[in-house]
């Protein structure tokens, strides 16, 4: 029901939910290599039924306000997502993250969706402190992290293990001030 | 995040979740006695932590595809929503219903937010069935059920007490394939 | 352990329990085909652990005040059934409904476990709506509602699928004073 | 809607349920001070809701088959009770125990719910042993043991503090093999 | 992390949890046969899952102190245990037990444990009746019971079935002050 | 039951439980000013229900393999603790953490009972990477972090409120073989 656009080239945000589980599937099944190279996300999701768990944990995650699932749609095919891992908005801070099949990489589509997620978390929920976290070996994750004005905090040592490797685990983060002043900064430079 | 705009007046839908307990009690306070007059919505949130409960029984619904809640604003106030009082996707039936404070009503808001829920319905997730049901006495929301293109299909006799009296309870439906045969004329006659 | 004669040919009224199970599925099995013409009553039940399921899930609705499984048997042996669907003391309402293998039907045996279920549900619980649902197609249940001395509420068009066609769902009800009132003139008739 | 007579005094075994919790919180009252000698049963229910409480643990307990609360009517006054503590299909045992206010004491009526009990317990359900605990200190309960036909397995020391006083719990039980030999015995000697 | 030497010839207690599932495993398959002579313990348990599966009942147990397993390791070698069946520091009641493979049995190591079990549930918790459960052919276990000072409160006939026969039940138990002194008794002896 | 001997100073780790609720409560009542310097450890804890609510909180996680609280005492007097805030098995990380009343603080407890947990997440539970969090204001805390031999990772910026101030939160590691490595050269300079 709910979409939001992301500009003129037909890409749109949208609520990703149980409901979508074969679309999901499919979309996954696109991606599956591309995405795996770093990140575990889907890895479980190999049929509908699987599929499904992985939406339906995450339907319960937002109806505990505790996170959330988007997901990417590019001329009406599911092609990515951007997420709240995490959410506390009584401590003031949640982890986002996103995943992308590779037809849809390139064009700063989770750019584009991490501002609106972000610019929520900040000005509707009150989150302080807006963090990232992706494996150092992981260079497109970290660019959004860097393209979103986002700061290293450190890197957690060999911290998962991933296809057999434990990975170095980068840890950025933006705060509200500075997404503020940043937003402000790039709406003049608009001008 | 999610906004739905529903023309050119300001007025939005939006999803109605459980952070919003405060600002949902503000409006039900306002509206209490012209809500209360033919449904027994909100009664019982009266304080920020009932009102949260409310709240959350749709969060847990929505999570479940069970049913939902969506909210209506106008320039930027809470005035009223409309839900998914239970959805049934494997079934194909669904109960939508509303309520309205009273600076809200009479602008057709209802009306032209239940047709983007019954769309979404009939053309996402296949319901085949939508229902409406009204205290035969409560005429504003007979009045919808009626400019939404349903039928009568009873009366269900003295079915709940509200304000200790039993009501009956008036039950309309529209089906999808009226449904897309409605919008298509409507659609044919704007040109 | 309890039992309720419902006359002199030996057929009585007890509750149906889990621990049933055996002697419930051969029911059904003897039924299957008689039974799914109208209702999907029974149809998930198709071993042991299934039958179990379908009589724990109301054994749960029991224990929470909210409906109810009786058997009938006859001559010893389990040959259909009484219920209610739903059952809410606060609102003042239930759903009752009924299933037979064909060898116990055409002997009344429904509408006098009925009577027994209504005059406790009228007359201990302070129901005030007795309901009855049946496809419009499903004549032998509307005689029984007719029978009962129910008033027919309307028609809930095409509200589920039932072996691929979407029923027509008629509702009919008796209020508490009109079922008093009936057997109170029914008594009088007897003299 | 289920009523056994126990005989001729207009005497009445029943499920007792949690809708009946004003009842039975009446007759705690009437009985509290007696029926607390020897047993904590009720102590807790000190008001309509911890009544309902303590009736619904029965009622989940008869869902998951294991136990069960029936209470007993004598002129349609209820006036104690009899109950199934654990119930074990499976491994064949069961716990039976008893209350009474004091107006209902001395007629018999516990014996007398008591084989209905036992036999549904040994002739429908399987069970083996059927167990009675009672405090050495409680003369009349371990009387009702005697009527039964029961033998004494033993005295748990020091089971359980009541009133400030550890009580030695008594053991008593009866085998099936035993409890049908007993009532063939009592059929013939009737005869 | 925690173990309690049992004395000079390297046998220690230990908790015994989920995680050492395969160990447990790879011990009840040593013992299966001599450890299911007279009871049911770990029958079910007979592949890493299903031991897994007992090890958690009894580290839910643990967490609602409800009861506890703690294993006896031999040189470094889980080979037995001595457990908590339930716990109940309100009511001042615990049930003790025990199993052994056949290489740990006859050294005393289940005696040299369960006086560690007892002494904590006696000083630390207040307990006041131990309680120990054997079928009456199960010696072994019996003389266990005799050793730890404890005396025969009964035997509860029939009890349950095991390999086809059903047990009758010896109850034994020692109560704190009997502990105690005996305790008191037995270090006076010592010198 | 269990205690693990940190010296001759009498210090012992025990496991920390629900049922130490009261000693737990007093313990935090002398430390709560100190305590709170730096950590919101114990501060919702004003109660004995509030005091066994945090206590039991651990205990489920315990039995989850998730987390698991240890305290300290000197000379039979709960002085402090430390605990896994959070346990990964599968993962092969952990989250160590501490804290203390006044008169326990600068004897090395912490250190002495860290070493013990580290060694069996590490010898143990395959654990690679234990982490430990700190307010970077918290310097008695990043002692311990840096006496342990740990790294620090990166900081956190403003993480989560305390009295009022975001806390910029300091993470530390060990991993597996570096602490392996570090325990062989003490062990060697101790000759």
């Amino acid at each position: 029901m709910y979409a939001i656009s992301l500009g003129e080239d037909g890409a749109e945000l949208r609520p990703l939910e149980p409901w979508h589980a074969e679309e999901f599937l499919a979309h996954l099944n696109r991606g599956r290599e591309f995405i795996g190279q770093h990140i575990p996300f889907g890895a479980n999701a190999t049929d509908a039924d699987s599929a499904r768990e992985l939406l339906q944990s995450y339907a319960d995650k937002r109806a505990a306000d505790a996170g959330g699932l988007h997901g990417l749609w590019l001329d009406g095919k599911l092609v990515g997502g951007v997420l709240f891992l995490h959410f506390d908005a009584e401590r003031g801070t949640c982890e986002v993250g996103c995943w992308l099949e590779p037809a849809a990489a390139g064009r700063g589509l989770v750019t584009r969706a991490m501002r609106i997620l972000i610019d929520w978390a900040v000005d509707e929920r009150g989150i302080h402190r807006v963090e990232w976290q992706a494996s150092t070996a992981n260079e497109p994750s970290i660019n959004v992290a860097r393209r979103l004005g986002m700061s290293r905090d450190g890197v957690l040592r060999e911290s998962y293990p991933h296809r057999g490797v434990r990975q170095d685990l980068a840890v950025w983060s933006v705060l509200a001030p500075e997404w503020r002043d940043a937003r402000a900064r790039a709406a003049r430079d608009d001008h």
